[in-house]
């Protein structure tokens, strides 16, 4: 099990490093900056390559051609998204497009995007998708093949695979090229260096022994 | 033959009346806006509902999960999107998603976004796809299942199912919630009213002749 | 102990309704844009009064002068700030000012702005404060009065109040006069309606009666 | 004729290189950003020089005070642009000068500018001008000297001397210091390489002898 | 002279009526949003009329064809401006042009607009022009006819006509569709109602008595 | 006097200094940005650290635990600011926070913000504070401890602590990095080099002598 759960954490430190390490850029200046990625120097947002140099597969990339791995972890899911390391034209164009796998009762958890708005469109099985409003309210619904679903920038989603057999597939459009990602679970309780056992204890009014135990289990 | 081009001007209209009676907002600056599309306000992007009325249903469509008529126009090609109409929770959002439909040799014939930038990713079919900066370089490349493809903001671009055979399918994300459409050839040739045959005869270099005979072939 | 969390989800929602009601514009365009929160018509940010009614009052509050009710929750803390409804020539203006009291040990508990950063002072007492980034790294200090922090914008974050005997005061600045807040624990376990057992087990990788129990003390 | 429509190109390519090959920045962040059009790093929008090395000249140029060369081409205009090499104080300011210059009979020919709106205004001679909106319509009016007209971001437009004897003159505004701009009918059918023969002939609904002949009259 | 004072604040106050009672909008969200100065509702931005009443004359207007009348002030200058009652087309477009009418010696004082940058072209005389940078330095230029000159975002400047003999004229864009202006002296002497003497008489270092007088050499 | 006035200047010069020589960034647009003030390139913003290298301490600072020195000037009074030098962290956040110290009758002239809006509260004494609309009209309040005041972005405003006998102390918040700040009257009368006489005489009608005695008295 706590192997597992490191492997959840790996994952999800992967997912998060692909979306936070990348530097992308504001409304585009020009017909578009191809990313810099082998460049030593950092902005808010990637430097460009020279534009002279720009090439059709800049703009090109298979990356959401094949599944993840959702056995990764025991929450059988796998997210996959256009970057600018991956589709360096993506640079300053405001745009992810992102693949999401899901086992039978697959879960993406509770997480949010501090950068992006987010539509997915469910393309095989059922998803039960959600998000809570700063009100506290809860806005969920089922879709199936051909339904879309609109996640407001910055709230607290999951999209659930509510399926016992088959496997569920969505594709997602963010509008920011870095839109960046945090779960809500994953973020309380396995952080380096960990938050403070008191300020969990009392944020999720749970026992010493709780946060421990929730740490472990989710591989912190 | 008239009667095909002038479906294809009434779906072009149809098409471009999606995306441009719409009236999105910027930034969201609040959880969300769900457009009041019965208000008789106009402003720049749509009014919102009463929040306390905003429900789960208002951030779903199905409308991506048929495909539209490609067999309106001689191009073979239909173009579905979700907007504040049919998603009225999309308002303020920033994001488009939009389904292409292509029959064997169809086009999505040369167009631009004034408001978005694309990324495009083939589901189905073996699709060329293509764009011309402002240099006028074009960036072209093949697309399989699984390929994305960027179209930078305001370019004109295309997409064409090579296949002889099958169809092809492609879903885009436009970062916009009205990213509008101007095609290229129909905005020239076909508007209400037209443009002076003089300023076409220049722009293009053909004969008045030539400009009557497109424009009767656009449908306009 | 119910009841005592019945008051921590009231204060919650107040605090919420707050950020949440109010409906802030972008970039002023004009030289300001008192809020109309009378009017019954909504959209992205809020409508203006008549501009030839504009007075010194509409730019004035006293709202920050004392502190909230500290003893409405376990937590012992509360926030307040300045919104459009207390403070009508904030709107447009991209600025919230709030003032967070904290009792010996209080907390705000694990929370996210959607819609800003925040830089706080600490004006009273000793701070624990910090922030979780997207590749899961917690940075966090110790603030005594006069030291200033920065959360940036939809990172989850806390603020403690490590003294056991005296309170605390900080006063933060907010790039939004509508930031919005989400707490991570309370939008979790206690939305209206619940979240799914399912998904928040999978989540926390926490027992169904592990939820049951957190919601309950969450007073959900 | 080959050699004068090269010449057309030619001058397209210098016009549209000026607009393109410069980079921008986002609204200041500080009172100025003089252009550093010597450094060899990209981004989206210019680098600056050492802020201490700011000069008036910076902020002058006398690039407007003469008329291009409308001889270049058969269709007698001639563009010439502040930008941030014969301007470098022009960086991160939003705002571009153009001075239009057009023979008798002189045409601007169709094009769109995917990063500006723009106004114009007539100071010599009788122009006529319109630009097509995304609902197909064409919004066209005849300006004499004093008379301004405004141009919307990314829609296909155009400014014809209608006189017979005299050349016009127009200074525009535009609302980007890298507005860009894609001339229709050049983007389509000289692009380097070519659009393929087939998607020119179905977006026109011509043959192919058209596509080679307006090719090679517009000189590509 | 205290009636041609009156009349220096009276122009002053049209100016800045003209200016500041506009109600722009930001990034055009639609192709166009036509400003419905009729409508007796306010927001951050004019409202729209139905688009489906756009015409063409809503995007031009002839209110720069003339000088204003530059003998109203001991000043000698007059500024006209495009802004969305004359020319309801501009809502939302992020542009501003604007005519300067200089007469011999006649200035356009120290002023700053709050909401755009400005490029001005010199078209006719010799003009001497200036801005102030945060950091104290003035920035200063001599502009014949065809010469441009950049003024940045928020800051002080000014625009003087050296002739001893004749007029000049100027042709400035800026970068709102409601700039604003400020001018420092009027606004620091004779606001409505007056900032209190003692500010004054340390702002600028002057006594009572100077304040008088200048208030009243001002008009107020 | 003249050594007063030239710690006036020189006290200026230092506060224009701290917010016009940092180069903030605009949105976000990846968790955070830690300026990199060592980087020997300049861009619109500042260029961040390599993001593996940030620390907790980037994101803290006591800068505005004490108050500056008010004697400086005969004005009597002090401002400090996070800024991104004393605040790394503060990069791309949009946020300032600021310290005013005003002794018994001291003053922060008259000046305006170009990049900011502000918000500020009253922490101790009492203060009459103000802004100059566009339109002339001037919105003043009186503060007491606890009581907040809007000043809008760009627009001339002022602290003035009324009392006779004690200091009073007020906290500002800004929203952006790099709000800037131009004195109305430093400006003017003592920009290196000086603004030309004639053009002060005019814009403020008075005398040369007047001109010379106001620039003296200002330090410059």
């Amino acid at each position: 099990m706590r192997k597992t759960n490191h492997s959840l954490l790996h994952l999800l430190l992967t997912l998060t490093l692909l979306l936070g390490s990348t530097k992308p850029d504001p409304d585009p200046l020009q017909d578009y900056c191809i990313a810099d990625t082998a460049e030593p120097s950092y902005m808010n947002g990637a430097p460009c390559i020279n534009p002279n140099f720009a090439a059709p597969s800049h703009f090109t990339t298979s990356v959401l051609s094949e599944p993840g791995n959702t056995k990764a972890t025991p929450l059988g899911f796998s997210v996959k998204l256009t970057n600018i390391t991956n589709l360096p034209g993506l640079n300053t164009m405001g745009m992810t497009m992102a693949r999401v796998d899901l086992d039978a009762h697959g879960l993406v958890p509770l997480h949010s995007h501090p950068r992006a708005s987010e539509v997915t469109i469910c393309l095989q099985g059922t998803l039960l998708v959600g998000f809570v409003n700063t009100s506290n309210y809860l806005f969920t619904q089922r879709l199936r093949p051909g339904d879309s679903f609109v996640f407001p920038k910055g709230l607290i989603h999951f999209l659930y695979n509510e399926e016992t057999m088959g496997p569920a597939v969505a594709m997602s459009g963010l509008n920011s090229q870095n839109p960046g990602a945090q779960l809500s679970a994953v973020a309380a309780f396995t952080s380096k260096p960990s938050i403070p056992d008191e300020v969990l204890k009392k944020s999720f009014q749970i026992t010493g022994q709780d946060v421990m135990r929730i740490r472990k289990n989710l591989g912190g």
